[in-house]
């Protein structure tokens, strides 16, 4: 590809200080040239370590800075629609951290605005889709193996609410997530929805309903139901199993889909050490790189890389003559003394 | 950080050419300036997407193009140390795709070489230990709360073997990765090693002993066995069992480390969504940087964003009601109709 | 304990044959007497292999047989009642097979009638209750570690209905099992109840709606949620969840109970081999005594005896010396020559 | 069957006492009717709750006593031999726990003994041949589905081992289990062994070379490595690993068989609820009996069996109507007001 893309991120709390380190640290192909928050100096501290990026605390400003190809907005929910509406204006490409926009009234003012440019311009960030085990489900899903989806049985479940977290929020926060996936996953609409509730978990703030238990009707005739459980205590746990036709898969216990069908139940195995390896590989390499950068050497050194050689033609010969081979290998540098592997 | 590191890529070949699609699209911070194989067609290929790499045949010439400030050796390992001694000469740091040297005598120049600079330049491609599980099990071992290591039970299994591998290579080449991890995984070097062997498998190439069974000895008092099966024919697996004075951690069945102790067998749980989801976050934001320099937009849109915002409001009417509520959102525009969720 | 306990069977079809067979070859203590059912030969056919019972084909004679001290119900559910009554007359003990009585009107006479005795004389057939894996969620729940139990998500998946199956019985046939379970799990009364339901399978016979999916309340604050699917086709699974304020807790996918706390995901490790291979002790000597009475030995011989004993040597010998060690038995006698291990 | 099987037990230790148990309480067609010990008084201990049964401090005496019709041997490994050889001489059926004869000596000369008569009398308590899982894992390899084994991986641990444990005994007591596993699984002798093992654990009695790892070859070309650790503090665990030529299963980490094939790796799911709750049918019916002999009735009581009833009925009208159907029993009459669910 060709020059790197240049980003203005709007916010810089929590998730847009995490989106700006994302960009410069982690992501190919981008760079952060602008950033806008009300706290100036919170703007400041996320781009410290980054060259040339222009500071301000209005989000208008940010987009009209030089070098702005497009926008993460990561601001508040209740700046969004001003946001998204001025990227519009704009003509620039926007990923919007959800929800897009709280209110669906407001929602449905970009929704128009947008349709009106008739071209997509907006990516909304229902990151779940783009998670390992959630597409392994889709794909299956999507296969046809299974057969037509019955239901979405999902479990959404966080150590402690944050302060502030109100009962509507359990909907309209966590179970947003769900509420993406499940039509994502079914490629239907959730046409109703009813709630209940057990007595409140004595580990909820007073006066929450939490946890509670969501059921909703698609327009293709499946169930989703939610157990959403925000002061769990317990974990971060994201489930979801999809009951078909002509098998059940279920993602977010261990690794891959876990399939059932007549034939038992199992999850696929990897054929190729590149498929299993390969978030190694990209580690790797990225830690040789930052490393690099710094001047600095880590990782197995060239005593490794020796040691490796040594004992594996020892093995050859034990291999050859079925004795027990001792390995000797030559004194090791000091060089090599403290890399304490 | 500043100015992207300039790399030069020797080898174009499989692992080569991975390593260049890497730095181009899936690390940060790095970008590719020149390449080099026997081959010039293949180097040409390689770098076909990427503006302003001079491509060579030779090593040599690769080192010196200008903007070169580091190396990675993906030549075929006879080749290695010619390449290294080259690196070492201009002082560039390396990272060297394993086996750094095939032969332990090569090995053993490279290592003098190097210490002779007084400093470390080279990290060797042990990938393993960037794994997300290995990582975890080395540090659960490094953490002291296993007790000391007794054991490691390890299993490497391949669909099949590539032409032309040999008895041999089932040690200097798949054990490598074993040998390399378990003396990091343990801090201890091995000092004897035993061969057996049963009656190799009917879907193994006539003559390669396969499977093989390798047991080692450590200078820490531990022991190590290898089941090494390149020709299994069911699946790309890799395993490996730490058994501890006071408990066993399992890695290469399920997500994380299985840990045994006193108190049950089990992994631990996440605690927090930016843990559980990160690679999605990743994946996602460089989705939408790949797309969006493509002049594309993919992924969720706006109607998913509206949807949300419709399904959750009728959510939270419906926790306060106790009845069935319907969803009624407004009607789907043209833009949206086709993005297939 | 003293002599066997004679037993009167009423009801010789699947259920009534496969206790007889229970009684006569797996259960210790107690011996079938007499045996009740409208078709003649298929009671005389269910008792064929055991001494002296007597065949009746009206309940009230058999109770009133010889020997009868307690009473198994296994006849069709519409005889339940007019058979509990007759055994409340006579102050006979009774197992009976679940449903107690189809009917709520029914049953409420039967409650009726044993509370009117003072004293129990019935067991219900809700077999879940001693399930291995059903008692050790019970113990956890009661035992309160995990705190108040918020919800119960339940699952009931049948490979394919039996003929004449009606939508009504996924729950007064299949659900009922949930409903004890839940019931009892909890020690709550259930007091609510709805359901929902996907578009029905298309593995299901026309107008059968499967799956559903029912939800109840109970009067202690807590949810329990059922999915009944009884043509899923791939399987039969029992699965119940129990989330609770301090941790949840699994039964149906693994061995045992897969507890998740804040300390992580995981089962107890048993810790004695007596309990690891309590099931395998009772086989063997049951194995034992019924080839015995049956003047046949099966099972591992004095040649496999033999053989550990050498081998075992070998190995103390191989310890000792570091070296390997031959294994040299006598030969096989011909006696052994066909134990096929 | 016939009359109970007549069974003198010789030994009224840990192990007989648990047989004497077993044949009162758990199996069917036994009856104890003699036991020996040279500590009469834990002899008679352990047969107080049974009717009729004759005590002696001599083996010889028990065997000869009235009604014994088959003997179970369950003294001390070094009077077994004797044991057997007398009940040979009078032709008794033997069930002989293990080791059958501790030195290959006096085994040799039982296996001498029993060949002489032509006939076998003795099964060895082998007893992980009634496991379900080692049922589970022998009839998948006698199948032929996963091809010829190569490799036995076994895993046999302890929490700790009693006084008096020696390094030897780690073999000829504990690995004997897989000695037998292996020659009976594989259907082929062992030929071969050799012993490595780390430094021992500090969890270890002073002196005790635990753990070790024993390493076998077959005489069908097969290897068998056990690690073997009885101080592991942690758990007792049994594992197993057959890697074959075309798939590899493993048992004792999770329900049943684990395979892995070609096509994934998973396990089998029941298909019947018979198969499923077997155990729990046995269980449920077992403890009808023994409370029914001591004039108690427990277990689901008659108002369960009406409360499921009742919530049946409302779940079947909620079908009906979509509706939340309320739950309303009758009061519940005393008698069970206090039965705890």
């Amino acid at each position: 590809m060709g020059d790197l893309l240049g980003v203005a991120v709007l916010g810089a709390g929590h998730m847009g200080a995490d989106h700006i380190r994302r960009l410069d640290r982690v992501v190919s192909g981008a760079r952060v040239v602008a950033v806008a928050d009300p706290d100036a100096e919170r703007a400041k501290e996320a781009v410290a370590a980054i060259a040339g990026v222009s500071v301000h605390t209005e989000a208008e400003a940010a987009l009209a800075a030089p070098g702005v190809e497009a926008v993460i907005v990561a601001s508040p929910g209740p700046a969004h629609e001003e946001a998204l509406l001025a990227a519009f204006a704009r003509g620039l490409p926007v990923l919007c951290e959800k929800p897009m926009v709280p209110e669906a009234a407001g929602a449905l003012r970009v929704l128009e605005a947008e349709a009106r440019l008739g071209r997509r311009l907006t990516q909304v960030g229902f990151m779940r889709r783009y998670d390992e085990e959630y597409r392994g489900l889709k794909a299956l899903l999507d296969g046809g193996r299974l057969g037509r989806p019955l239901m979405l049985h999902c479990v959404h479940r966080n150590v402690s609410s944050p302060p502030g977290f109100t009962s509507a929020m359990l909907i309209d926060s966590s179970v947003s997530h769900e509420i993406d996936a499940a039509r994502w996953l079914l490629g239907q609409e959730l046409t109703s929805v009813t709630v209940r509730r057990p007595r409140p978990s004595s580990g909820a703030p007073r006066g929450l309903l939490d946890p509670q238990f969501v059921l909703f009707e698609t327009d293709g005739g499946a169930l989703v139901d939610v157990e959403v459980f925000v002061n769990c205590g317990f974990g971060y746990q994201v489930r979801c199993e999809a009951v078909c036709e002509a098998g059940s898969a279920r993602i977010g216990d261990d690794r891959g889909v876990l399939v059932t069908t007549g034939g038992g139940a199992g999850a696929a195995v990897p054929q190729d050490y590149l498929v299993r390896f390969a978030d190694a590989y990209d580690r790797e390499v990225q830690a040789w790189v930052d490393a690099t950068r710094l001047g600095r050497v880590t990782g197995p050194s060239v005593w490794d890389g020796y040691a490796a050689s040594v004992v594996a033609e020892a093995g050859v010969r034990a291999l050859e003559s079925g004795a027990r081979v001792p390995v000797e290998p030559a004194p090791r540098p000091d060089l090599y003394a403290l890399d304490g592997h």
